[in-house]
């Protein structure tokens, strides 16, 4: 598919994030409040005000949850309808004054993240870190070529790009010491990873075929964890603190329409999957990932370049998985796909990776990084690149701060 | 403290779960549609109908979250005029027509589940199942002393009693094959618990102190739980489709107003806790706990009796180290304490425990059991007991149904 032209003059560079056959979705503030926008070129449409076709209830609240819960239906209907009215110039007289300038907008929580689950389906990530931890003969665990591994995070914890995180607190307990300490994470960490918003809601047992349909759309997903935490806490239920300080999404739903050129299939299984893991064609997106990492005061240095497209398990496999227990899901639920490593050490998608467990430090612009130090910050790209255009996702960024003063309470002596 | 008489007659008898100390708040539906409501006796009062002297919008919508997010000081005003309202002869007759027989009425669920988290802090029930999961030597993980270790659960799945549960399908792996098989769980089981419902919300690290404040009441909590899946799937990052199907709670939320009189003291601990988690003051309570099994047709057999009291970890510890990580928590927010198990065969709260792994059934009315059967209705009883009056919890009950029958696209033979 070549790029489709709009009005808006900026959509149209070969660079630019946001063509006319992107469109994806997100929430914006200008000063006068937060509203429902959608990403065209350099600006944001604010889709409420313009002639969308649609009940106008479904934009009555600053998220994108009630178009969500619409149905396909609508999805298609909206998308259809603005790409009349960004791509036919005689509709710019009526639509231009609903256009916002990107640089004049704050970008919001696209939508309301009712449950959140992540996933652990790149096969280089599971195997870099079972070998560190179990050694390369045990480095995949016995389950993972059948199972899409997940487990249940803290949708309160998922916030927008651009939300400082502090270094969390939590028990440690070092190599050379016996018991914990409760210390701030000294090997706090960066999961780069793509998010699927569950749109349709379901109930019961769905299909791989099903699940891809509920799928509205996807987002980057920076899974912050602190490694020394889940290291002590995470035998024998899994991770829980270490995973609960903050997961940073992309402020923009880039949505499944947009992505469909770029399906991508499944590697070669090493075993074959049990009948219900079945794909009915592609479900992987070929879309380009890259993570940027800027000391305070320091440029930004690429340290992770890979793609969505080499994962193990979909994001419909995921959800398909997700049900087969009974287990309903909702109209907001976000599954992050796990962290997204290739096979080259500088397409591993963390730095416990990069670093191979802090023993390698990985070289930044003003010095080296085992994990992150206060004051970097980090930044999630993606795209999926076209002929003569791109999908963007936009950024996602976050800033590690200090960690918080301890009050006295936690602190005061063990008596 | 002695029993605070009512002019409601059934709720003097000694043996009443809702004397005038109790007060819980349940959802109920008559024929005429779903209304906040409260027990006493035999009866449930219809609250927003009667002069409770606060904001009617927060019984607008049938549930409780929106007294709850109103905060401690309209929880302390809404039970002091409720006791006024029910205690005092003079209200009969403003009174009275708002009352309803429970028997009359389908109890709903309480309140919407923001988030749902599953605790781990018997250490009977942790001593046992690591016993026979790594021999007892090894029982205990190194962690469990120092960490009120948690996962997080899957609130969609958080069912009110009398909700049918289906027995799900997974992928189980039996001893002597080599690869899973999707199958019907073989060994389903309960997780006897009491659920702590987080009343006021948080942002950054609370104290166990401001944790316990926080707290608006419990419930009781069967956590269904699939043994075989379970095992298959939980390395290395938890429980995950094992524990989604589904969670039932009892319909009476028990606030912590009501069971003031009977806290109790955690135990000795086996080593010093870290500063943050002591305890101001004694953060358990004295419930008595007990479960029923019957088989289809036939009687019920209590096959467990025991006894929040003799917890490891408070659920006020469990919310404060929730919290350390930065984790924010909200109205509405459910913490499991994990599996209540005593010391001896029959003061355990898991068919796998009872049955040791499934090596030695359990009698029971009508047959044997080592993990459940279709048919088998399975019920939680708990309540606080003072002086000639109860603090009751009403039931928590659930009927295991037999799996759905697999769609087609999930069983079609492996190409």
């Amino acid at each position: 598919m070549p790029l489709m032209t709009s009005w808006v003059e900026a959509a149209n560079a070969p660079d630019c994030d946001f063509p006319l056959n992107n469109l994806p979705y997100g929430v914006f503030d200008d000063g006068s409040g937060a509203r429902m926008g959608v990403a065209i070129g350099d600006c944001v449409l604010d889709v409420a005000r313009v002639d969308h076709g649609l009940d106008p209830d479904l934009f009555s609240a600053p998220t994108w949850n009630s178009v969500m819960a619409s149905g396909p239906a609508t999805w298609d209907a909206l998308r259809a309808r603005l790409m009349v009215l960004l791509g036919d110039p005689a509709y710019g007289a009526a639509v231009s004054p609903h256009l916002v300038a990107q640089s004049d907008v704050r970008l919001l929580m696209p939508f309301t993240v009712t449950e959140y689950t992540d996933f652990y389906a790149s096969k280089h990530h599971a195997t870099n870190v079972g070998t560190m931890f179990r050694g390369p003969e045990n480095a995949l665990p016995p389950n993972w070529l059948s199972i899409p591994i997940g487990y249940n995070g803290r949708a309160s914890s998922v916030v927008v790009s651009g939300t400082p995180v502090h270094r969390p607190w939590g028990q440690v307990k070092r190599p050379d010491e016996a018991l914990p300490q409760f210390a701030p994470s000294a090997r706090f960490d960066l999961e780069l990873e793509l998010g699927a918003i569950v749109g349709g809601p379901s109930s019961g047992m769905v299909s791989v075929a099903e699940a891809d349909e509920m799928i509205f759309g996807y987002v980057l997903l920076n899974d912050w964890s602190a490694r020394d935490i889940q290291a002590w806490e995470y035998q024998p239920l899994g991770p829980f603190q270490a995973k609960a300080t903050a997961t940073t999404i992309s402020p923009w739903i880039v949505t499944r329409a947009a992505l469909e050129p770029f399906r991508t299939t499944s590697p070669e299984r090493d075993r074959p999957l049990l009948p219900y893991l079945h794909e009915p064609g592609p479900m992987l997106y070929d879309i380009e990932l890259s993570v940027g990492l800027a000391p305070q005061g320091a440029s930004e240095t690429i340290i992770c370049r890979t793609n969505y497209g080499q994962m193990y398990y979909s994001a419909a496999q995921q959800l398909c998985h997700h049900t087969t227990s009974g287990c309903s899901m909702r109209t907001g639920d976000l599954l992050g796909s796990g962290t997204i490593s290739g096979p080259d050490k500088d397409s591993r998608g963390s730095l416990l990776e990069m670093s191979w467990g802090g023993k390698e430090p990985v070289e930044v612009a003003g010095g080296q990084r085992c994990f992150l130090e206060d004051g970097d910050t980090l930044t999630l790209y993606g795209a999926a690149c076209g002929d003569g255009y791109r999908i963007g996702f936009g950024t996602c960024s976050g800033t590690v701060q200090p960690a918080i003063t301890l009050p006295d309470w936690a602190s005061e002596a063990t008596s």
